[in-house]
């Protein structure tokens, strides 16, 4: 059984990461905004440091450790990779990571600028995973892992906090799910009442099958997202959290995830990878169930892309 | 003489513009970033409607008229029209915009996008205002002038207030200037003894020859922010506050506000137009008189434009 993830964890988060990451804003984009009749907070995750929230949980695993010279490894379909070189870089260690073939070249570019070696293994995120996992046996080097382990997700579940202390009356939550790290850290930073709705890509839906299956299954994995969302199985230690959590699961059309980051590009001049937008597409797309008095808040997790991909002539807003 | 903008008309606007505008976040990037050694805070004043902080101006002085059927009339190098055309759509009028030849793409589009009638009058924003104050007169429309107006400078000083409820311990404040609008707005919403900084390019200071000779002046106007900033005088509203606010003035070169342009893409992901990086450009180009205990909050506060000018290669942050 994989270990649970305490409030004391997050405790000593919180310690660990005061002044190496970003409290990143809230914005309530106003009435109308996002064709959404609801009172939307959007959490701008996206301004964290690399670019998504990965510095959070990476942090809290490298601190936590005892790192001898070989330094960090991890896997990772970007984001997570570029939070390591960044975590490496600023601790003065060694890093390697281990991308698959569909990691964007913007995000190798990011990785190798921070001073971390790149290496690509295999075609997905979890193919990568098995060549830094061996890296790790074979060099002594600290696996830092995206979302299973306890202390990645306390590590996210300071943002979680942060969106609590901000917006202490929400009524809903709606998070992105890739391995389920941060939907974790999220629900852990964020105390119920406020429901937990969790957004995958209709082709990346790993937390949706295993909530059908009543425990984590293998999924195929594809799509505009599968970049950073893209991982076959729920983690075990994610999984302790959201089997419980989440009030509803939802998946979206890759085209709902296109049109909120055209949205977002329209809306508030953001630019927003896949992965960051699917929480939003699943309010815009209507598939959150939510009530027009609810109070609605949204983590745009991530902004690793070209920007021409959603800078494109758009509608009106 | 110009009137004076008081604390009364501020008030006036915050009720005039509740539910209509964002109140945008900050946010503090942390130590290193933008290679700067003060503890900095950015007003995120990109985040607004229409990508700029000229709504908060434009609903201020079309909410305290008259408005007949003629509707609204503005000049604008883009951003002041976008808003005045987000403004007439939000309250059902109809608007007319003047822009000069230099007016980019992407901020005709916008403005067009949003319902008002785009007429390109001149080369430089000046020449539109000619235009745009003789089509008042013939129809009767409400001129919206982007800064000298009582109503439009009370309106931008709802974004000082913010920056002031937001970040009350500021030493120094950091603000682009134009026509000098925004600036007396900030000076006006953010109470001494914080230090104010005005910035301009080198090739459009209107506000910086004004101070030198002690009263507005004609200058020429060049360079890659004459869209946002390209002011041939200082406007004599702002005069009447920036003349015994702004602490230091400076100018820097067009290569400074590229620098802060993609550095705020590579730091944030933020995609800034050179005139809403400039304020970033002086601090980082070292031309803001700054010590390192120095708290600082810096405004930036536009976004249109093609975010393949900001987002090329660029050097590891």
């Amino acid at each position: 059984m994989a270990p649970l993830v305490t409030s004391g964890d997050v405790d000593s988060a919180q310690r660990r990461l005061a002044g190496r990451v970003r409290r990143t804003p809230i914005v309530r984009p106003g009435p109308g905004s996002f064709g959404v009749d609801v009172e939307l907070v959007l959490k701008l995750e996206c301004l964290q440091h690399t670019g998504s929230f990965k510095p959070r949980g990476a942090f809290n695993t490298v601190l936590s450790a005892d790192v001898g010279p070989a330094g960090v490894v991890a896997a990772s379909g970007g984001n997570h990779g570029a939070a390591v070189a960044f975590v490496a870089r600023a601790l003065g260690m060694r890093a390697e990571v281990f991308v698959p073939e569909l990691c964007p070249q913007v995000k190798r570019q990011r990785i190798a600028q921070l001073g971390a070696t790149v290496t690509v293994g295999g075609a997905i995120y979890d193919d990568a995973q098995v060549a830094a996992t061996q890296r790790a046996g074979d060099t002594g080097a600290l696996l830092v892992h995206p979302y299973d382990a306890v202390t990645t997700v306390a590590g996210q579940a300071t943002c979680g906090r942060e969106l609590a202390e901000d917006m202490p009356d929400v009524d809903v939550v709606v998070v992105a799910v890739g391995g389920g790290g941060f939907a974790a850290g999220i629900a852990i930073g964020f105390p119920p009442p406020a429901r937990l709705v969790t957004v995958e890509p209709d082709t990346s839906a790993c937390l949706h099958a295993a909530l059908a299956a009543g425990r984590p299954v293998e999924v195929e994995v594809s799509g505009l997202a599968a970049d950073s969302l893209g991982t076959r199985r729920v983690g075990e230690v994610p999984w302790t959290v959201l089997r419980d959590r989440v009030d509803t699961s939802v998946t979206v059309p890759d085209g709902a995830i296109a049109a909120a980051q055209r949205a977002l590009w329209q809306e508030l001049r953001l630019v927003v990878e896949p992965g960051g937008a699917a929480a939003l597409a699943g309010l815009m797309a209507g598939a959150v169930p939510v009530a027009p008095t609810d109070r609605v808040a949204v983590l745009v997790c991530g902004s690793n892309t070209d920007p021409a991909t959603v800078a494109g002539p758009a509608p009106a807003r």
